[in-house]
């Protein structure tokens, strides 16, 4: 078994199935692509094992408290390994996180957007480390996100030369 | 005349002129930069073939309805490929699309974000077909957007190397 | 002293120091990451010299207006600044501003985007000039930002090949 999954099964984490889109939605578009040692990830969010929506859905600060948004954006984490996985065939591919953009539903007034997607990062640097998995980072507030999810990650990974 | 050219012409499609900034408004930008074979883009919104702001302006769910939220994005593919016409010369050159962040001005409840950027994703698809057309996306819900047009997208094409 | 510190010291213009993150936050992420020629930044919002978050806080349109905000702007832009001068050690190895993506603290009705992030692409176009300076921008309305500052920047430059 390659390294890193080796390292998820070691910590009993599970890489979702690929996202069951809602009834009468097409997404036209694939959720990596590889452009020579770039590899560009679509807008992600937290999926069950079986690749349905993760709940609770909604607003971090209404539905959903930061603890909540933490699980959320770790289960976002393994959505997007689980893309990268598929795509790349063997997550040890990965030289180097690159870039993490966050995007939080928001209801009014909530602020605390870097603490829900620590939830993604602090998986990310566990499995990588902290050189391999350094990435730089945005966490914004959204008004609203597809599906009512409570938050969707962007970003980029780069492969050896 | 280049394929491309000749595809959006046999559709009945027009690239319209670049845009008519709303008086007092300074955009000190260019609307693409060219680094080697990555193409970045600037946000862009819906406009007229004039290049005046394509209306009805104003968030979905509220002043424009997923239907007219689609011909919007369509509107905003072809303000971006005027764009792009104007700085390579030539739209064949684009080898690959890559990738596409696309935002909604949102009302409060609208959650069908991905609807609405299907009208720009499937004007790409039908105009450079499934591989070179193929892109990275993400589609989110924005509280505001400048002048109040109902979505921007910026995102990043790639040209032969 | 190299040729943009001297522009920013003949501007009256100073570097801040890294953030002071507010208490019981945790930013594991740097502020820059560089790629061979590629240099990414991470979110930014305006610093205070001593690194402390620079107020007015709040959104535009309630507690800023547009000339509040193209300040706040202009200190988005010397925070960058301040990080890229950490990670590279000399400003002057900036060869070309690429990507300035904009985030606005909005309330609601508030569409002058544009106008408030002009404050971030004059100070750069003023210390690199138009050619190197110069790069695409999209400036969106946030529902909510990180402690609730009011603009946040991410985007990229290049080195020298």
């Amino acid at each position: 078994m390659a390294l890193i999954e080796q390292r998820l099964h070691e910590m009993g984490l599970t890489l979702p199935q690929p996202i069951q889109t809602p009834a009468g939605v097409k997404l036209p578009f694939p959720f990596v692509r590889v452009l020579g040692t770039r590899v560009l990830i679509s807008g992600h969010g937290p999926l069950n094992d079986d690749g349905s929506l993760a709940t609770p859905l909604g607003k971090l600060g209404r539905e959903l408290d930061v603890e909540q948004g933490r699980l959320a954006a770790q289960r976002t984490a393994l959505a997007v390994l689980a893309s990268l996985q598929r795509a790349l065939g063997d997550l040890d591919r990965i030289q180097a996180w690159t870039r993490v953009f966050g995007m939080v539903n928001s209801a009014p007034g909530f602020t605390r957007q870097p603490e829900v997607l620590n939830g993604f990062s602090e998986l990310i640097l566990a499995l990588y480390g902290n050189e391999r998995g350094q990435h730089v980072r945005s966490a914004v507030g959204m008004a609203e996100l597809p599906f009512n999810i409570p938050l969707e990650v962007e970003g980029e990974v780069s492969l050896a030369g």
